[in-house]
């Protein structure tokens, strides 16, 4: 029997009124919590196939969203024991661990991604990222000045979002249109992302402009560090699945005046882009700053080979 | 005496109520034939002087639109003669042929840009350019079929005016914000722009995000091509001098809400980027297409190697 | 004592009646194999010895082929026991698990490698590699339409061979010269090759040509992704070896009469190429798809650090 | 009335009996003169239009021969006069200079190419280029020693010509097949090729993988050097035309046996590809050394700037 | 209490009378094994506390030198037992091995360096790296013959001490400036060099010039490889820590009387610059080669993840 | 006769005490102008062949400097008339004019290179440079603030020259070793570098070291001018030549001590090195500014196509 949390935790992922990747990694470990909490299974079988039952549940709200799985396949994987009893006892201290990782984690990247910022440098932002903020965050508390030049991010203009932020932490901010990049680019140290989700090719997934930025930021001899979670590297990339990009729906770029003006015209607009490793210096986790390159190595040791899921029935 | 026409085409130059390079060119063409026309000096002296001024006066009103000073010095080269008459005579002749060569000029430019487009080619275009636009009309008139990917063109959108263009012609539109250039680009066989001039050193100075959209074009593999009337070319840069590059109101990025919940944030908004010719296929003219890198050599032929201004006070 | 087995494998090597590198591979473990079942040995150390000797006389065959020594690495790292009953049976048991990776890995390669295709794709293929064409089957098993250009590959033409398997499933294919790959790239989504050989230093080595394939596919925009199972990691590259290239018989580039017109001309008749890594996207395994600059930590893994031989004389 | 040489040449070079840039220019200045001559027109202008009639069935022939459309715009440029023996005159004078410049021209490129060539080096051709063949001549005679990577240029093994010459100037030379081009790239001071025919916009249209060797050539650091007398360039791509590229019979490919073993497979079999400016160092023409982008200039000095073909029906 | 030779060495290297970074190890590990062997400490913890002290004494003696937090990093992860006995053996064993495994790095990295020299090659070098020698001396004793193109390597000219290695193992050497490195390169078959330290991004801190040789080495197809004992890697920047720059001092730049003459003018004088992984092939340890970006994994192998330090006070 | 300044003049150049590019031409046009004028050739033929004679004899004192038949071919292109009177007439023309321009010229040219500049720029300077230096100044006239690094230029260190200069305008200025070019290139806004001579493929023959410093500048980001009168341009290689490259003494290179010390050490100490036109952004001359690729054009307007030597002998 499912517990409601873990219904409500569902259709919550699913209305998406939980929302960024730490935010329902966290709701899913809390809902894997309460399922073995109030479970009422009588045997060690009975027990597994209710989690992995609330497991599927819950990962299948959001089929696109990275960090869903890999909370689940965090706790899944140290739920053990040969009792009921035991195998609640893990798997809720699994939950726990989980929670307190998840609490340190953008802290511990924050401190990372600061030491390689300069006092006096000015970094080039675009969308919102609470990781790349993070590292923001850490090098001001390390006394260095910093300042930034936002890139509006269309359609959705989150980069107002990081501008606020930004301004809160009383950095100067120089808006500007996506289109005034690559100007902008020679008064930039650094151009700091985050991520959606990161591949085991070393290619990154995020906000859709990305790659375009990251190709210029190359040209102009501007570095690029990508500051994403372990919670965003995704396991299914390591059997060579190309990540999903997700379409998102055109009235976020045509208003209705100008939808009723331009008559029959596509309009594609995908949410994010993909940018090879090749034009990224560094990925900035909790766990240490990696080439994208290498991040395979990290995927496989902290989410195994890929293969089997955790939550599949059996 | 100035003439009055040369007042009133002055001031609404200034104001541009007369906008757009080959307007603007053919309006400073006119003002100079009413001038020409209507002039009383009675020596050949106090003709050429009259002309001198109203060129001035018309070269004043916006300093650095390109095609204003290309078109004054057009005429004023052609004007000669030891007689009030012969001077008048050609200076009329001038400003008829100068009219000419812009009624042509467009349509040569495309029937030229056209060639480059093969039957069932996809363009991408950034902005709106009637240089641009003239290419892809002349290969539809040539039984081509073209389709294009259309960026928006933050932040005036003028995307959306070369959308509905190409609507009114049947062909089919995606659009897409700019930010997501890079990853269409692997639809697209021709990136096809126009230019706001283009310099000495084959600089191509265009619509902002112009040249974040070359260097991308360049690593995808996909040819840029400029469509640019040689209205466009820019005779002071021989000289060494940098175009000059707009700054822009931010009322145009931002609107009173956005500005207001933004607090203490600058705006940058250039109106133009600079493309180095490395990224640059072709630069396409009325009178032929060129290489970015030899461009000089046209303009060297059409304007003189730069130095004094016909206009110049004596 | 050698088995028989152990003389005829070797033989069959020597004289190329065994090739490909499975099949090597898969030969060796079970001339191994016999050697143990056969081995009449009564001490361990004699055993051992025995099965030393065999896997010297086994290398010595074809000291530049890498799954050779990857499958006699593999088997005698398992051998262990303090009778000869114990070495044995681990032994026997050690080809059996080599035997049973070998059956899967070009499955487990294909259905990695098939997620990087999209349905519609059209891959650019050089040579003839059975992983490569396991990535494609497995594909096409998934539903999507995949078409091909296939490179004839001179000298040898292994480009036909590939053409007929592809149009054996029904693939579209166009064959062209190895000098038309730039012109058909443009109109190619992936490049898909094998590998002889990888090294540690993330070079792949293939079939002469494919270095040059990759560099124009990188400058045109076309990812390369390289096909190869686990045992084409070349462990000696560890320590800094560089792979031996196998130089071929003039007579595949000459016929007799070109010979004979031609006089005095030297002729270079390389089989592989080494491709840096840099101009490579992935490899596929059947461990998972790796960036070529890791797949180091892989070869470290599975074949240790380097250095002394399991099979060298004591 | 056409005179018969005109027919019969025209039918030689439809059938492709006059081969080779050259050698197609000189026939029709040839058959040019003999009009000339053999006109019994009584008045200037069916003179005249005898003269464009016999060049408009000479250019018919071949519509992609550009050396043949400039053969004629040479002569029919340089016909003047007020009476039909004035016509006649100037018209056979002509042809002669026009033959003197062919005579000369390949001795001339080749003394130049031949100075960007050091004792000692080392080249790689492809395919077999008269022009590009005279710069290495012309470098012996200068007593410096030259030895040749000779790509065999499949399908048609063009480089066995090559070679053959080459070996008969002792110059050593070493095959090798077209894929193993990278490979000894590291050996070569100098890549050398000629042109089909040299475009505006400075790309070069060349024997099919040209441009794959181009691109590998600029990444290994090695110099391209493009030998091509001013009769290749191609004056209608001024006005933005792109040289028709012509495909070849299959057969060229495939043995008949080949064939039926493959059955249903498309062959595509381009005769030469386009080759960036920006992958060339010089082009070497007999009026001196030019950059690639630069070639424009010379071709509107030679040709006009193209427009209105002297030829037309009136 | 610490032991006296603990207090000579650290004033040893902070007065640079020891130098070298094996050396300073070497040094820093005796002193260790001084410590512990002289350590009157009556209680584990006492011992313990003792060790870190002398560890934080020889530490922050050089607070940039790599090595020698490695060396002490090594021993005090090694350091366990419950009494003090226990704990002065095992900390005493390795010293013990951490010298051993020191003697032998050199070696093993120069046989693994030499494997990537062929017979003939012509190298070049920059300032003057003992491991990178290492590999040159290996290769010769391997037989190989060698050139080599020396860099002065301004302003301390170490090329000098490099050249006089190389011609006592009879190699030719040819000495350059470092201005003439683009020219000889054409010369070279590699680019050998060694490292101040590695850091977890793969970039390559050396003496300055590196990286510029480095840019022009990959521009002209010209390999780079780096011979740094694992001792150069650098675990700080695990955590995104920039390696700091030492700025040396200006009379290494000016003489007394070039600095008379210049009057005001700023001398900067780094000893270092940073050269990017993409720009080197392999890096060369004594545990193998490999490619810079997969350096990270063989860094957290050795020195764990970062972050508390062994030697902080507790 | 030779006229006695004509002899002087030679050996003072042949000695070098006559030195620098402008310096040689202005005394090869005053040693022309006092054959002119103190000739008593009584037929036009002997003034013809004495000028031409000593115009050879000129030509020989330094056969590689490009300024000195630069000057040469000025003057006797100019010389025409049917009377000694009227030849001697032109002569004397010519020489005023070449000298009158040679005094515009720098000016001229500093004023254009001036106009690439912004206010607040940073430059990078390799060696000494009066043209380059002639735009600093211009800049600085024009009001605007220059900060300058200077690299010291080994191994003459003319830097120290531009340092010197730079310091008595006031400039602030940074000096660093030639190694250190990379790390400062993120400082700097534009490398000036002037150029000892110009080649019709684009190339700029500068002092060594140019072409590493503008391989790392592109690379980086920073546009590269180059500042050089037309004088420098060097019409020998319309026809291919190749510009050859001064070896230099080795005791520039090494010291006494030095030398002794290295013992058997080759030294190879080339002045100058050869810079593609794709690292230059721009040619900045007199007559205007240049992308690399089209000063050919201007090559052949001022020079003509190459060939026969106005002094050849008759």
């Amino acid at each position: 029997m499912l517990a409601p949390e873990v219904e409500t935790t569902a259709d919550d992922i699913a209305e998406m009124e939980v929302r960024g990747a730490a935010t329902i990694a966290r709701a899913a470990a809390d809902a894997l919590e309460a399922q073995a909490s109030e479970s009422d299974a009588d045997t060690p079988a009975a027990f597994r196939e209710e989690m992995r039952t609330a497991a599927r549940r819950l990962k299948n709200t959001r089929p696109t969203a990275v960090s869903l799985p890999n909370a689940l396949r965090y706790v899944l994987k140290e739920m053990e024991g040969r009792s009921v009893d035991d195998l609640r006892t893990s798997t809720l201290q699994a939950t726990g661990e989980f929670r307190d990782q998840l609490d340190r984690a953008q802290d511990d990247l924050g401190a990372i991604g600061a030491n390689r910022l300069r006092d006096g440098d000015t970094i080039m932002t675009h969308c919102h990222s609470t990781d790349a903020l993070a590292c923001v965050e850490a090098a001001l508390e390390d006394g260095k000045d910093i300042e930034a030049v936002v890139k509006e991010t269309r359609p959705r203009k989150q980069g107002h979002i990081t501008a606020e932020q930004l301004r809160e932490w009383d950095v100067p901010v120089t808006m500007v249109v996506d289109n005034a990049a690559r100007r902008y680019l020679d008064d930039v140290d650094h151009v700091v992302v985050g991520a959606d989700s990161i591949a085991a090719d070393g290619s990154v997934i995020n906000k859709i402009g990305t790659s375009l930025l990251a190709v210029s930021a190359r040209e102009r001899g501007v570095p690029i560090m990508v500051a994403a979670q372990t919670l965003k590297l995704h396991p299914d990339t390591l059997t060579g699945h190309t990540v999903e990009i997700e379409m998102r729906d055109e009235t976020e770029v045509l208003s209705d005046a100008e939808r009723a003006d331009l008559g029959d015209v596509d309009v594609e607009n995908p949410a994010f882009d993909v940018t090879p490793p090749r034009y990224v210096d560094a990925i900035v986790t909790e766990r240490g700053q990696f080439p994208p390159e290498s991040i395979v190595t990290l995927m496989r040791e902290l989410y195994g080979e890929g293969g089997t899921e955790p939550w599949a029935e059996e």
